[in-house]
């Protein structure tokens, strides 16, 4: 067989320490607090198959066909509509629409690092957008995020440090509600404060929202993009956790400076995104109310969350802190003392079929990261095996400490 | 306004020269053969819009859901049971699914291609390709096309000059069959030259077969991977020109070494690819029967190629030459006396509401491009109106000679 010789890029690939879980998060005998998948029983399928079969039936030559780059305008009219309701003023022309919203950021990695760049991200980090900006050899910056606020003072001193360096850094990649892995949601005075250190330092930030719209109590404070002036900051958007994943139709609302450059990078990258998902997202638009579907999809999660943490309450050892989330998918937990959380997941695994993903890989920054960290997702059990998921590992836990 | 710094990737991007002609592609009062898009009369929509609806219905925790990364197994096995049938032998794990086979593309692109690193395209060559590679600021090495053969030994001669002025060529890309713009085909004498002169040269071969089912008379040649005994070929194929272009489902069957980096690759640029749009395919393929339904796709295409030509030889002087194309949607044509194909497509639009593609941006070699080629597309308008188009090209044509 001929050796292939692979680009630097390629050498630099690295497999999703995620998806080394994947069998576990699969495996029906498994409890899995480990996945990071929305629940299916959120997905309005019927009102989706109808949805799809008028798009196919009622605009089959737009839906059956290559689109536009930048995505149908029907989608992104009634997306530029809500987002201006939520006080990101936005015409058509504002939003395009991607491959889910990881392919807005592949395209943003694209247009805006070179390899060797320094990115800032938080310290921890969604793993997608680490593969991202992996992809294109970027180096870490690596900034702590606590509940409500990033640690700005430090973020500012290593980048500058960094460009010190003769580093390159051009981009700050947050997401400021219900985290992913943390839960964690930045204060309206964090978001202030994140962005006039961006202002400050010159950094262009991309902020990533894919869990906004699913809050368990008010909403959280207005987006990043919306306090901007300067348009220094690139909101995305996506529909995976509040519709159905599977339909692969995000968004990004950005300059339109920087979406002219994400197109070109789009048309190179594959065309257009499927037709016929956004197509059937426009028809389900028309057909029904997202508000009182999201309500669903709010309470929902909500109360897969309280089962989680009554139980945690109930079952846990009180030196475990677990976060407590206000939206999205997941907790965040510490094991005391230094605790391993990838011997806990081995343990688990084997004494109690059970999983969760240990907090390791979402830290990017320089130095070893730290291992007692680990997430729980409360999206996917039903509450029962939740409960007993908790108690199981809670056995554990107290036999450990 | 915060003034954006590119990359020097982003740099590189360039307006495609072809979507310039978009708005008079889609103007209803310009007879257009300027369109690359398939006709939707051919996407049997009745049968997807079924296939959509119980895919949602009966399948929605996999079609609304994340999907792997390499695609659902189900339509793999079924597209891997398919290349075996024509001599590609193929398991399951052989073959990934890619947003589109444009996103094959890119991202063979990604992993093998170096910014710097000469790339062998043939001269016409799919605008599309050259995109991609540009998009990895790749030079081009120029291989002439011709109908039947490519010119292998211009092409070891270029490689060779290449190489000895320090740069690195790794990769062949063609489209062996009814190739855009030329509606060429690769003779098997051609294509046993083409592989022979890649293994001479150490050269991994990229082979595009988007029109390869759209033949009119008997199939083309064996594909070029099916000659292959070293892993020396990736083979991209797609749905787009056969059942219907927006449900983005393209593939790539390649050595695995190559597909692990791939999947890598796919999983940073965006996860999974629609997950509706494979399990509407392959809903599809359970109900219907694929080969009677391309029978009727090529005696469409066929029926268009012959009013196209009948009318180009009755209506156009004998000096310009047209190609013939056995499959495929395009046509090639050469003015005489080197004439200017965007001179002419200007008068076209001006005086007549007739649109082509001029030839100029197919070509990707060094020095200036040919201007006399350019390309007609039969896939679009009906008979009267190609009839009608032609007799008004005529028209110019014999004012112009």
């Amino acid at each position: 067989m001929t050796t292939i010789l692979f680009s630097d890029d390629a050498d630099a690939l690295r497999p999703s320490p995620i998806r080394r879980f994947a069998s576990l998060i699969n495996d029906p005998s498994v409890i899995s607090f480990a996945g990071g998948v929305p629940n299916p029983s959120t997905f309005p399928a019927e009102a989706l198959a109808r949805a799809a079969g008028r798009a196919i039936r009622e605009r089959g030559n737009e839906a059956l066909q290559y689109g536009p780059t930048a995505g149908f305008p029907a989608l992104r009219e009634r997306i530029a509509a809500r987002l201006s309701a939520k006080g990101l003023p936005a015409g058509t022309a504002d939003v395009h629409l991607t491959t889910g919203s990881q392919q807005a950021l592949d395209l943003i990695a694209r247009v805006l690092v070179d390899p060797g760049d320094g990115v800032v991200v938080e310290s921890p980090a969604y793993v997608g957008a680490l593969a991202c900006f992996r992809s294109r050899r970027a180096r870490f910056i690596a900034a702590t995020r606590g509940d409500e606020r990033l640690d700005v003072a430090g973020l500012r001193e290593r980048v500058i440090a960094f460009r010190r360096g003769g580093g390159v850094v051009r981009v700050l990649y947050t997401i400021p509600n219900f985290q992913n892995p943390s839960g964690w949601t930045l204060s309206a005075a964090g978001r202030e404060e994140l962005l006039a250190c961006a202002a400050e330092l010159g950094l262009f930030v991309v902020e990533d929202d894919p869990y906004g719209e699913v809050h368990f109590g008010a909403p959280p404070p207005p987006p990043l993009a919306a306090l901007d002036r300067e348009a220094r900051v690139a909101y995305l958007g996506s529909f995976s956790k509040t519709l159905a994943a599977g339909l692969r139709t995000g968004f990004v609302r950005a300059p339109r400076e920087l979406l002219a450059k994400i197109e070109l990078a789009k048309q190179a990258a594959d065309l257009c995104s499927s037709s016929l998902d956004q197509w059937t997202l426009a028809f389900w638009f028309e057909e029904n109310d997202y508000d009182a579907h999201l309500a669903r999809v709010r309470s929902f999660y909500a109360a897969q969350r309280d089962v989680l943490l009554a139980a945690v309450n109930a079952q846990w050892p009180r030196e475990i802190a677990v976060s407590r989330p206000d939206g999205g998918l997941f907790c965040w937990a510490r094991l005391p003392g230094g605790q391993d959380a990838s011997a806990l997941l081995a343990r688990a695994l084997e004494e109690k079929s059970v999983a969760f993903i240990p907090g390791e890989p979402f830290f990017a920054g320089e130095g070893d990261p730290p291992r007692s960290f680990f997430r729980l997702t409360f999206a996917k059990e039903p509450a029962e095996r939740m409960r007993e998921g908790i108690r199981r590992l809670g056995e554990l836990l107290r036999s450990a400490s």
